[in-house]
């Protein structure tokens, strides 16, 4: 099946369908070119669509495979019958494959674990019955994804004003999570809300996640976006057109130092220039509390024909010209405003206030468990 | 004639051929696929030519005009022979359409002006006598812009250090000029001399021409260049890879604020914030002291399918996403560590030591007319 999307903020990036025998996603290969919606059969259709970044962003992927764990136990069950054994064993294969769909996708490993924990740990159920327990997990899984960025929408919004010019970089969006996404979600809201952002999206070179997916989702839901290259955020800034910048995350360290697509180091050294504040959205889950320092966190090395080879007509340098091609940089604690979390926003000093954060959600995960 | 060129740095960029009858220039438009010498032999090739930008950069340009305006008083002879009435109108129809191929290009009208004024001053000339004249004033603007990169290379140099990593944005090289270039005419200087220079060459969205200009004519002259996106700009200096930054410039104001590619603007406030100096290579002749400061320069505004439209498939974002896409900023001379002209290096006020050098330039052009 495939459906051109009406309104992108009413389709979830990563869903069940109705019948509850599919994964639906957004087709992210094909933008911005075409919005359509595709359906995935089985594990292998999943794998194949993860492979090929169908499905991208790591809360998307995690969700996509919490449900991949489901689909998969439902295949079981059609091969191996009411016979637990035969039906573990088929499941468990299934989610050895999944993991490596993508190695390197902490969310994908986390969310087959969570799927797998549960089924093992069911030892007196049926078959049946815990294809009905993780057809209720996988909904969990994305339903918590949506709670956490609606949440990181909530605690952002007070931060920003009606009217403002905000700068993002990459794609932390909707398309990279189910709904409202992690840095765009303070913005989804003030749209719902009737704020009139203007949005300027970096492109995001090498791989254009800012042209290819931000404009794109940004348009489509109405907001007012302006995409431009990536060395045009100084003057942008300059001419009084950006009031605050948001950016998501792939991992925050103890001290509050971020990692994130390459380039968030540079726009966040403009902004401290021109005295605009950089938020950090960052769901918990990204906090890393056993890394001390950004020094810690080790940059991903890509290949230089991500920033050679994506040209129409030939490749735009020398065969010979050596490249440098790191895939994130890390933004010193010092040049971030806050970091928004699903828990409230922590603010400088980090070292503290990063604590205070991750021990009240363990305090709430506590007080969930207390209440079930 | 098409001719591969084996050394760039001894390759005039911009020539008159041997024999005196042909435009010679390195076709900037096919590169860095392929580098060659293309000959052209009258101004209706040389018109296309600029339009087609096998022929760019300003300095480049205006001696290309030069030629171009010999070339065409050969024709000229040609048909009117020694009718100086007819020689001179067929003459000043060609320095009409020479100055209409880039209206834009200072130095092109520049050029020709200067090598019409020449010809009209020469009333008791012969049409062979002006012919032979124009040609030596053709050379001599040719000689004059290697001369003032020479120069320009000669004053910067001493600011480098033996085995820095330098980091150049846009293409003030040897592609733009004759020979040497502008912000590279240290590097080369150095090169020859043994220095050892790491240079990282921003790639300079949306023209590209870091990477399809510089990376690739240092690379072509053995210097040790590595080619970045923009937004690794941060990074490697951050690394601490980067001790200098030098850049051209398209136009410098009296108190020293410096209009160049876009991008410029956003590497000298990363330079700052990491506390390595800036320099702005400037001729004379893009030094204005008629514009006050940088605000009294009007920036280009381009069509927003660069942004979008340069990719191997399809455009890079939705039609309907409004794009912003100036062409220069403005540095401003608070973030600049010093001006390198020909006359020597301006520092900081600007407003008395750029006064000095437009002074000092004016003397030694008074005392070179008393020494003729």
């Amino acid at each position: 099946m495939e459906k051109e999307i009406i309104n992108i903020l009413e389709t979830d990036t990563v869903n069940l369908s109705e019948d509850g025998e599919r994964l639906v996603i957004i087709d992210q290969s094909v933008l911005p070119g075409t919005v359509k919606l595709v359906e995935l059969r089985d594990r292998r259709e999943i794998i194949d669509a993860i492979k090929r970044l169908r499905v991208r962003g790591a809360p998307a992927i995690g969700v996509a495979a919490g449900i991949a764990v489901y689909l998969s136990a439902l295949d079981a069950l059609n091969v191996a019958g009411n016979d637990r054994k035969g039906f573990m064993e088929e499941l468990r294969k299934a989610a050895g494959e999944l993991v490596l769909a993508r190695p390197t996708a902490v969310n994908l490993k986390w969310a087959v674990d969570r799927m797998m924990d549960l089924a093992e740990g069911l030892v007196d159920s049926t078959p049946e019955e815990i294809v009905s327990r993780l057809r209720v997990e996988a909904l969990t899984i994305k339903n918590e994804d949506i709670e956490v960025c609606r949440k990181l929408g909530e605690n952002g919004l007070p931060l920003l004003k009606r009217g403002q010019g905000i700068l993002t970089h990459c794609n932390a969006g909707h398309l990279a999570t189910v709904r409202y996404g992690t840095a765009t979600a303070p913005i989804y809201l003030g749209q719902e809300r009737g704020y009139g952002f203007h949005v300027y999206a970096d492109e995001t070179r090498p791989l254009l996640q800012g042209a290819r997916l931000t404009s794109t989702e940004l348009q489509l839901a109405g907001v007012d976006v302006t995409l431009i290259c990536d060395n045009m955020a100084a003057s942008v800034m300059k001419e009084g057109k950006v009031q605050t910048v948001i950016t998501g995350c792939d991992r925050v360290a103890a001290n509050g130092d971020s990692a994130n697509k390459i380039g968030t180091l540079g726009v966040a050294i403009l902004a401290k220039h021109y005295g605009i504040p950089l938020y950090i959205a960052a769901p918990t889950s990204t906090i890393d509390m056993g890394t001390a320092t950004g020094e810690d966190i080790v940059i991903e090395q890509r290949d230089g024909t991500d920033i050679t080879d994506m040209w129409y007509s030939e490749p735009m340098a020398l065969r010979e010209v050596r490249t440098y091609n790191p895939a994130f940089d890390v933004t010193d604690h010092e040049l971030i405003a806050g970091i928004i979390t699903e828990y409230g926003v922590a603010y400088p000093p980090y070292d503290v206030s990063l604590r205070d954060i991750m021990e009240k959600k363990k305090m709430e995960q506590r007080k969930e468990v207390r209440d079930e």
